[in-house]
């Protein structure tokens, strides 16, 4: 199927004669606008673009929840092995340095990278992550799975409803200026970012704990997500999947710190940060499951 | 001058009131179909898309063997003394460790990179990579040269003419899920994948012989595109661009090796592989040419 | 604001019957042809398309000493404490050895990469960049700075109006095959490239010369650009900003090395070379300021 969003856009301008108008009338800015306006209903790949005229390809999930939800990026673990090294877009390969505390910086800058279609393959960030939202919808995608099996293979999918966004000039990108993704701008817990309640879609609070290390169950709690965590050293993490932390050892339910990671350097340092503390997906001590390990989480606005 | 691909789609859109219809009739998939349907005759840069609505662009040429091969991939080696390192996209930064024995898998994911009109300046692959189709052409062009010369500076190019697609799923990223580019997976010479003859549309089965060095002359055979040789040590490797390797030191006429290579680690490891052998472009022992070195390889399909 | 110069391609097309016509009619391959022919006079982002086809978007300015140019690059250091390492797109990640003397060719290859949004957050190279043009203009813009603020927060802003690029066939993808920038390919001070007399719009030679660090001032002359000057070992450097070096320890003053630098190696290797020779934005003997060290150089053409 193809989704002629690119195409309304030049419609609208030939047939009204209205090429200098207001250009929010003519091109949708998000899945939501495009389900509203367009009464596009399907899950699937749609072009969008931004206030700027960016124009980007993504997905938009049209059903759950009212639909209307815009995936703006996804965090991909291509080896955990490798400690912030190639491929690690969000922690960064420079992440592993005192002198560089906060990486990349890629969760409050204006670099893409990736492309929706590989976005269970590879790390991916569009445009639309600095478009205006209210709520955030994660997925957990086993990696590389095609499009269009994205939402029947994920185990973990949960959505907010407190429209908490609005609190953070709307969206991730101006919360993390807020809350810097950076080496010892706080301490842990004192300083974390927002915990915000989550609604599950596929799975619950038990499935979402057992994702995690036994010893992470026992410090943290389930149904939230969670934005710039730190740890006990000071590192920060950008998000914690389904659960708010109540220890400091959050290096082993958050990803995508962007930085420095102090403790055993560089042992913590990469897009699933320590996931892998004792052992590969053994699930035994801090070690998460090998299922949430080789899986692509999805961010999503609306 | 400027091909109108997209703009045929927009205006079809447009004059027909059609916008709604079953897109296939629209939107071209292949350099075949845009020249079947559209009488495009020209070699060049167009713009295709996908059955899931992505659009890019690629080169057709439309004159070769009737014509209609569509440009999906190329394989280019920046650095020949960079063994696993920047640029390596098809073996992967990651290929040196025996822990990630499939490098990033671009042979068999989703992953795009790079842009038709750098082909011959950097790693390219396209979504064409996994539409359907039944042949293959390799192009062997000299390093940087532009589009408008690829054909005229090519000194190898090649086709297949039996359909061997339709026996692998339609594309060689099927083919390549099939046959794992990957470390371990099997042993030579009992589990290579398929060797298909090829007919020369530059070249010859000597000068193609002659491209590699003298003991690969002694271990292989002319003629032929094989995919996923083993070599001795069962490291994996995707392609090798027209011979059928008769013995397993492989990694000296076969490129895009994806994961770990055992001998004198990390030396065979790089999107040309063990190619410098014997030293760079010396063209002796197991040594290849500087020419066939220092040239992209282009992957079409039909 | 959206910028419509895609769309109004695409109406061209649909409202004059002309598709098949000459192709320079309907699609600007400029911000100065979009200004001449569309009167578009807003600076921002726009859609260009290149002779063979290939559309992109970057940024206009419309207005600067009767506007029309187009941004064609940016040179960004993301963390200058790595030296030749991840993000260095135009000294290279492999530009430490001199088995590459070219690093990555990106001076004068093809390969494209980066958005026109994130070109103070992130390396960028467009199409735009091997277009037939005449002047250049530079602007030093603060990292991260968003699209809309670029010309306000810029600190210095310069052009050249002697149409100097028509002397090197139009563009700097051939001035650069000219003047190679690769190590060894010259000495100082017989083998440097042209240097141009600039016309400064923020800021002025002082400003400017006191960008860089004091031993600097007192071996270069403001007011010029400087292409493909060459240091005392033979290292080439691409462009000296607002500079005309007069010594040879061009590493300090010019940026965009691309390959080999044998001083120290690699400590001279990096997209902004040896701007930290003395510390890290310290100012102090060949140390540029914190203020250059922390600034895109943004390439224009017209």
């Amino acid at each position: 199927m193809v989704n002629w969003t690119l195409l309304l856009v030049a419609l609208s301008c030939v047939n009204f004669s209205v090429c200098g108008r207001e250009p929010e009338y003519f091109s949708p800015r998000s899945c939501k606008e495009l389900m509203q306006r367009y009464k596009t209903k399907e899950d699937g790949l749609y072009y969008l673009s931004t206030a700027s005229g960016v124009v980007y390809q993504t997905y938009c999930d049209m059903t759950t929840a009212g639909g209307g939800w815009t995936l703006v990026a996804s965090v991909h673990e291509n080896n955990l092995y490798g400690k912030c090294t190639t491929g690690d877009r969000w922690s960064s390969q420079q992440g592993g340095s005192p002198n560089v505390p906060e990486g990349d910086g890629s969760w409050s800058n204006t670099v893409t990278f990736g492309t929706a279609e590989a976005a269970t393959s590879d790390d991916f960030k569009n445009p639309g992550y600095y478009v205006t939202a209210e709520d955030v919808a994660v997925w957990h995608v086993p990696n590389n799975e095609r499009v269009d099996q994205w939402k029947v293979k994920s185990f973990l999918r949960y959505h907010t409803e407190t429209k908490f966004l609005k609190n953070y000039r709307g969206n991730l990108y101006n919360l993390f200026k807020q809350f810097p993704v950076k080496f010892g701008v706080g301490s842990c817990p004192a300083n974390h970012g927002p915990s915000v309640p989550v609604v599950y879609d596929v799975g619950n609070t038990k499935s979402n704990h057992n994702l995690y290390g036994p010893n992470i169950r026992g410090a943290s709690e389930p149904g939230f997500i969670t934005f710039r965590a730190i740890n006990t050293e000071r590192a920060a993490l950008a998000i914690c999947s389904g659960v708010k932390p109540t220890g400091c050892h959050n290096e082993h339910c958050c990803i995508g710190g962007g930085g420095y990671f102090p403790e055993a350097s560089p042992r913590q340092c990469g897009d699933f940060t320590g996931f892998d503390w004792d052992g590969y997906g053994t699930a035994v001590g801090w070690s998460a499951s090998k299922q949430v390990t080789e899986a692509a989480v999805l961010i999503f606005y609306r």
